[in-house]
């Protein structure tokens, strides 16, 4: 199966017909569909899939010689936030794949195995945490924490993974399988526009952090209540929404209200209380820190006239990741040069470069576009993105 | 059954046990246990209950005469907004059955019929159009949009009321009841602080509406997209709303935002369209008109600046309703001279008042929250408000 196929054969999968994106998440069906296509595509290679027992999968390309240490590992992930776009994720897994093909067309012999992963729940957006499979494999989360996520559907990852035939009493670090490995390169999608050329090299994962905003006032009736006895959360919310974007701007940060909830939410009724979710990220710890600290300031006194009481919460925070440097700048070799960037957005690269040596690829998004059903990269950078992996890969598994 | 026994059984029916008030949507199980309790109380007084073909149910006291019209109607609705108090509706229909229990303790001999009603769908909490019953009744709707309205679970009013036994194709204007009806007193619970003796009577409804907002901007990644490449529909609906408080304040008007709808609304994701629905009331017509006027202006004005598009749309408007005034003037001359106020609510009677001259009685609220789960009346007041109903129907059934 050539790129176009296999690209072929993935669209469809989970696509919203109304021009929504993509709904593929953690082990519903257009997810377990996209990973019988990942098993199909290692079957048609005769390459042997090891499940850790955290749902990730890696298919393996073993050396003549039987080596099994010091693989070479690359992949992405399979599932997409809700009404994503086609490349994030499985971009990287297609280009393994192609890379691959490349790689034995040419004769290529390897001296150290490579392997192609599939990384669960790598958006979060089934159990609300990032790079959940990655998060497990690494030791980054607590395996009992992981185990009672409950997503929208009030089923836990436990419950889950059971039904999917796996064991929740299993997951957790996988010590063998990351001894077995000498390197991660994950290839990917760019997520903004500061890549030019048609394949980059990541520097680093900018600090990010997820928090939660709860205020709570007293819901009434929208038509009887007098303005002065109101003590409504939307007001201060509001004044969040619009506090977030001007603390972004004074401090060189991003910050983002893209998710509310509203109890009651009527139409007819002043909510009791509005929870605010802010995702806020920037190019280091310091100016993602003021920037969370200014917004939470002026909730504060958003809310104080209103008499809506304000509480915050940190989801989750991620220091900066710099990539390892040696890989980075042999990546960056092999490819004659390319740019070196560093990027918004998180990656299971980023959780597993705290076990072993970690790397980027980045294929151009002309728009900029991602998250969205208009993500998007031109065939030929797509083409160039398998090119560079494949010298990248050759680089890593035979020199 | 006294009032306080008719109370008790009514408190537990449709009760979210983590205190977030009622959840009584037309035909849903905790509604239907409701209509079985008022069938119950009307047989066991002796009451015939007549079906409307909207869903309304009227237990009907006749005199010996055997006289059927210029009836008296009272009554009001059992269904409840999400998370809603004990109050809003079901006072009116107890209260009712107390003030029949009064009368007869009295040996009161009827001229005229009294009638208990309880109508369908008041707060439109299922199917989006408040007061439902009544509009059909009245011929205030037409049933061809009623039958198509849809709940959130999908199903269209027609096949609600198919499955509750009931033909969608006889919905519509039932002139054969109207015509046997002389005058509906409508006993609520205020909504509000303005009544500050145990009861008072409505001199008017005041004008209200719906409008949605809609904001359409470009939905992307919440880390990678620069702030000035970005088109985030969050930010002008948040201006939206702190503008709807500002114009509500310039122009002695209510304005509220309690509903919102985020696509696709992830945390790690810049929105691509933000729904916000506006709830406008003021003492006239061109204090409301004026408000909305000035609200959209300033969604405009927040929206341009980041390319997003705004679309308004009015989901319903109800000029004022000036109650009866021969009527009104009777019952207060009927209470020795009881507070006569306007209400910021919609009901049932100001439907009705298109068709039959209709009055309200209100009971003291004494927080004025309603539409939440501390909506609240003391038992002496609503005992009071059971005296006064009893009081005005004698005099409109026997005078």
């Amino acid at each position: 199966m050539s790129f176009e196929e296999m690209w072929a054969d993935l669209l469809p999968i989970g696509k919203d017909d109304a021009g929504g994106g993509y709904h593929r998440f953690a082990w519903t069906p257009p997810e377990l569909e996209c990973r019988a296509w990942f098993l199909d595509e290692a079957r048609r290679r005769g390459l042997d899939v090891e499940h850790d027992p955290n749902g990730n999968m890696v298919a393996w390309w073993f050396p003549e010689s039987g080596a099994r240490d010091d693989a070479v590992l690359t992949g992405s992930h399979l599932d997409s936030v809700p009404g994503g776009g086609a490349f994030d994720g499985p971009l990287g897994v297609v280009s393994a794949f192609a890379a691959v093909d490349l790689l034995r067309k040419h004769g290529t012999a390897l001296e150290r195995p490579i392997g192609i992963g599939a990384f669960a729940e790598e958006e979060g957006a089934r159990f609300g945490v990032a790079c959940l499979g990655s998060r497990l494999l690494a030791g980054a989360i607590d395996p009992a924490r992981a185990r009672g996520l409950t997503g929208a559907d009030g089923r836990t990852f436990a419950e889950v993974m059971h039904n999917a035939g796996l064991d929740p009493e299993a997951i957790g670090p996988d010590d063998d399988l990351l001894g077995r490995i000498g390197c991660y390169v994950e290839l990917h999608v760019e997520q903004g526009r500061a890549l030019t050329e048609p394949v980059g090299v990541a520097s680093s994962i900018v600090p990010h952090g997820r928090w939660r905003f709860e205020f709570a006032g007293e819901g009434n009736h929208a038509g009887t209540t007098r303005l002065v006895d109101r003590r409504d959360p939307m007001l201060p919310f509001a004044a969040m929404v619009l506090a977030a974007r001007e603390a972004a701007e004074r401090n060189g940060t991003v910050a983002t209200v893209g998710k509310v909830r509203v109890v009651p939410g009527g139409v007819n009724a002043i909510a009791s209380s509005v929870t605010g979710w802010l995702d806020a990220r920037g190019p280091a710890d310091d100016a993602v820190r003021r920037t969370v600290t200014e917004v939470d300031e002026a909730a504060r006194v958003a809310a104080r006239p209103h008499r809506v009481s304000v509480e915050l919460a940190e989801e989750s925070y991620t220091e900066i990741v710099d990539f390892d440097h040696t890989l980075r700048d042999r990546l960056a070799g092999t490819l004659g040069g390319a740019p070196v960037l560093p990027t918004g957005a998180g990656h299971d690269a980023g959780i597993l470069s705290s076990r072993v040596p970690a790397a980027m690829l980045f294929v151009r998004n002309p728009t900029g576009v991602s998250h969205a059903p208009a993500e998007f990269a031109e065939q030929d950078d797509c083409l160039a993105g398998v090119e560079a992996l494949a010298s990248v890969l050759a680089d890593l598994a035979c020199g």
